[in-house]
């Protein structure tokens, strides 16, 4: 029984933990864990949330968790700053490693982490849940069937509107020192998608702006803003698909959007996040008069929805897919093939996300590599 | 800490045994319970699952479950045939009951195992999960704010296709011994979301068909099918409210619709299972020029979404509907007010049903009571 | 050229008169008619509308209209309790009548226009334009073609929310004389949809409410309500299909929704007037990992949409409905095949009305002949 | 009495004759136009198509039709190469102009015919009919009353599938004689609809694929295709606003779509012409908890629907557009304001597109103007 560790119990903390109690109920091929060891930022929180997430041991100090020979994988869930040190603990501990995403705040600390994680032998995945949707991963069957021919254009758009508020108070993702703004908190996600389906991103142009130019401060006055909430992205991938990925975090309205848009030489492929369950097919080999997009809900043959649900249409929800995420980090810690972003994939989708801020700092295109 | 025993491990008892896994993970409400004592057909089924669904022992005999003095509760999601025993054999043992819908094939039985209920002084919940949709009991708030003001129709269908294929085998379901048909596969989905939005049914008016006459047997020959895939019924509630309930589960096209319409004097609602993170609001205080329908998707202002995720529209699954029904049902065992559908509800969610077989063989309204 | 009659300048006879003026233009293969002689309730408003709708002529005296040499067919868009004396004068006078529907207050009026135009041997039609959508057409050549197998269940309802505030005053449609209710104004249509895409109406068992008992007079006080803006019918069409066909004049949010579902064997149809451009057509020929609903938009292969637009998913609206119905009037005149609900076909549909009110009135099922 | 002339009677020729039909059935304020003189490459074609349209006299030669003293208008629908003659010439001949879009194909032509507008004094309007949809006119009263606030992005998307199919041969679409690609076809439509509610555009970053590098030539061989199918912009407004212009004219499964995403600081509004009698609307200023897009129905409060139909929801057409821009050109006549884009507006979108086209090729930020 693999034993696990979690530091960090906020949105995405409580769902690895979610994950980590369920995930052999849903999964019969892959052993039930055992949930060891919680890490917070004291003791009382750390031991109270160790009772409600079902851990065994809760400690104040994170290293106790790292440290803790029954041990075998640290789930790392805490705000983005604290990554690189803690992943590089973790590896150098010789423990498997699940890591929220985004990687790191530079590039320089996601290569360290990267290097790490060459160095320790061990897996290191990232977060990226939404690859696991079964909608996602049967449209990724789907293009590499070739179903709707050569694919010639990619729309990508991500966005939400909890920065959308302009009587919001500043706060620290208005710093600079927090990155570029809706590039790092939306944009990677798009990119992982991207990933999956298509490969490398290899040039980009950007352009960015920011809705609000200055935000009240809580103790008085106004504070020039210094981070974008909105990011418009031309871009050619290296399978010669030309694209454009699109994100705002300022977006009142959209709550969870990730919409795709594949167009090829067959028919096209529609997908929108908030609707999660579901994605459009148009194929030109149907009839000429019946030719439309197609609503098709995810069901037991879009693998592997059937380990939630034997009944089409009935749904699976944002939790599920992290649920998914931990069975293929399980399937490849037992040295099988599985579905994850591992570091080296993330170091890439981090290392798009820089191309394009530097595009947009010099106002050209820019090649990612 | 609540004992928990499980019997049965298809569909409904894998969802069971989620919820019982991850349910103290997801609300910090409730004390996690304790995976006891699973039961199924014979031992080594028994084992097999139990070590999957982190259950602590297995038996090939359902009553070593429901004598288990380990065991508090029974999940009971064996198939419907097996209710009124086993359902009366957990009550008499002074055991709690969590137990699938419908109830039991004939009124009578169901008639017994509410007495039983009654008699033990246990809880005894039936697992309409739907009702716990945050978008349902949001939905719920609203009517009771009189938001649209006063109902005057409700038009509710559940549809789905798992028996429409024509060339499908004649099996147990098509059998008049299975029931009526679609009236209590399907029907007591809606009228248990009738009895918590509106409350009772007073008088029904049902007609019935067969989309396929008769099947094809799997030894040869055809067989003359004895139940009802459609039914259609006019109906009366107990408020005063006019309305209609459709049914089909031969409906091509549809996976698991259910598909409400309320009418009232200031607005209207429409809710789709399909589509179970979000429903629809037309209100006529908005201005005239821009009165429509509102696509309100589901958030943590909609509780408890909050304790799945603090992110709006980013989705639940049915899987946590039942998670929700587990936590409603332990805040009961707690003794403080939950929303459940107990055996008291189900027997009139049964008889209703009952009613409409009734007004359909003599083709005429019938008063429910 | 046909020589062209209009007797009403309402919403119908405006819709008239666009038809009258553009059908040449949109369909090279009829005559541009001749617009000849406008009826009004007098000279002034008759010879300014005669004006507007490029009418040669303007009386104040329909009569006129009726008995100009120059007239070889009327329009008749006044309220429906002219419709008798006027359609029987029309025929009696030996021109054609394309008039508005419902056909009459009465059953037995009806009956005496349908046999006034058999006696003339004049054309007689009425104005169902739901009819002439080219998505419904290629619905109706889908259905003939069985491509979504035998039909099993049919379910339409027509919504719209004109009469649904209950602050609006008590007027003549709240009278008893003005008819049933949402029957008369709202049913015909689903039926006239029924009637070119099924056939006839068997047997019918009909429940009717009113949202709204009493309302408020202009001249002070309440008054009770007499009409019914809400029917819900079971039904079972000559064909064998069952159904339900519900209707309702009061429900917020609906504007112009007449919305069809066809199951049968290999898939299911959907529609809905608000979306007229568009249907959904579900097949079980479709690959099972990809089928789903497909939106399929009205292109210029589903005839006569190309007469208005040779670019397909650029939309029709309602009044080229009215065109293409006038365009199948003016083929009928010239002694060829065309798609219109004649009197007796309309007079059909009457009769299915009165046999729903009937059904109600005693509470049981009612056969239509 | 106006007097029309019309030269061209393809797709744009016959939606103008329609228009020029029906205008005075529809709209009570202007005067009912004369149908003069039609012309067409031939005497025989041009009379025919003069009998179905209507028009009184019909010649094979267009300058019959500039110099006939009848004529006071001339709807030009040729294609585009022949404008500038055309044009220039109607304008010299004293007569008002009705001009298909685009204006011309190169921009020096274009300006060549804004001057020819600019001394006759004549009024000189191009056939940007997206703009007259009712939906989009409330859009703009929306924008102008800031009800989702300050506009902060914009995003703009325009697809059909008429160049999709690579198996379709090479035609004179694909030689760059005949532009850009779907710039020319389509960036101008959008760029119609940023004019009247926006304003200007300032700079522009643009890239430009071809979905298919060659395609078959009819006489055997494969052929370089010269134009691009594909443009993605980046693009900011004159008034500060940030966007993105999407086309893409071999886009399979979009018919007519045209979406539209406008984001504001207190709301959002979106659109598609695929669904052109709706609109969603986001407001902030609702309860939270039942924010959401309202699908709101073009209705008569929404001008001038109203003039086509008395009934919400009841949808017009892609010619009702038609027949409301010509109604706006003959209230310009009458020397009352109007929704107009003439030839000054049409020049400011041409030297748009001009200047995206540069940056293509300049693989850098452009200056508008």
């Amino acid at each position: 029984m693999v034993g696990v560790g979690l530091i960090g119990t906020g949105f995405m903390g409580k769902c690895h933990a979610i994950a980590w109690n369920a995930v052999g109920a849903v999964f019969p091929d892959v052993a039930k864990p055992r949930l060891v060891h919680l890490g917070e930022i004291n003791d009382e929180l750390a031991k109270r949330k160790a009772g409600e997430f079902g851990f065994a041991k809760g400690s104040g100090d994170w290293r106790a968790v790292v440290n803790d020979p029954e041990v075998d994988i640290v789930s790392l869930t805490t705000p983005n700053q604290f990554h690189p040190e803690m992943a590089i603990a973790i590896l150098q501990a010789g423990k498997h490693l699940w890591c929220e995403k985004p990687m790191a705040p530079s590039f320089a600390e996601a290569q360290a982490m990267a290097a790490a994680a060459k160095k320790s032998g061990k897996v290191a995945a990232l977060g990226y849940n939404y690859i696991q949707n079964p909608a996602i991963r049967h449209i990724g069957a789907l293009l590499d069937e070739k179903i709707i021919g050569d694919v010639n254009l990619l729309r990508i758009e991500m966005d939400e509107d909890f920065m959308a508020d302009p009587e919001a108070l500043f706060f620290w993702k208005h710093e600079a020192a927090s990155g570029y703004g809706a590039l790092d908190d939306f944009a990677v996600h798009p990119l992982s998608l991207v990933s999956v389906l298509f490969g490398r991103v290899a040039r980009v142009m950007c352009d960015m702006t920011k809705p609000y130019a200055d935000r009240l401060v809580a103790s008085g006055g106004r504070r020039a803003v210094e981070t974008y909430d909105i990011a418009s992205v031309l871009m050619h991938l290296e399978n010669g698909v030309a694209g454009t990925l699109l994100v705002n975090r300022s977006a009142w309205g959209r709550k969870g959007r990730i919409a795709i848009q594949i167009f090829g030489s067959k028919g096209s492929i529609l997908y929108d996040q908030e609707r999660m369950n579901e994605f459009q097919l148009y194929l030109t080999s149907d009839r000429p008069t019946e030719q439309g997009y197609r609503t098709i809900l995810v069901a037991p043959h879009h693998k592997p929805y059937d380990a939630f649900l034997p009944a089409p249409g009935h749904g699976l929800g944002f939790n599920d897919l992290k649920m998914i995420e931990c069975r293929e980090l399980l399937t490849r810690l037992a040295g099988k093939p599985a579905r994850i972003i591992d570091f080296d994939d993330g170091l890439e989708i981090e290392r798009t996300v820089h191309a394009m801020a530097r595009s947009f700092e010099e106002k050209r295109w820019v090649d990612v590599r």
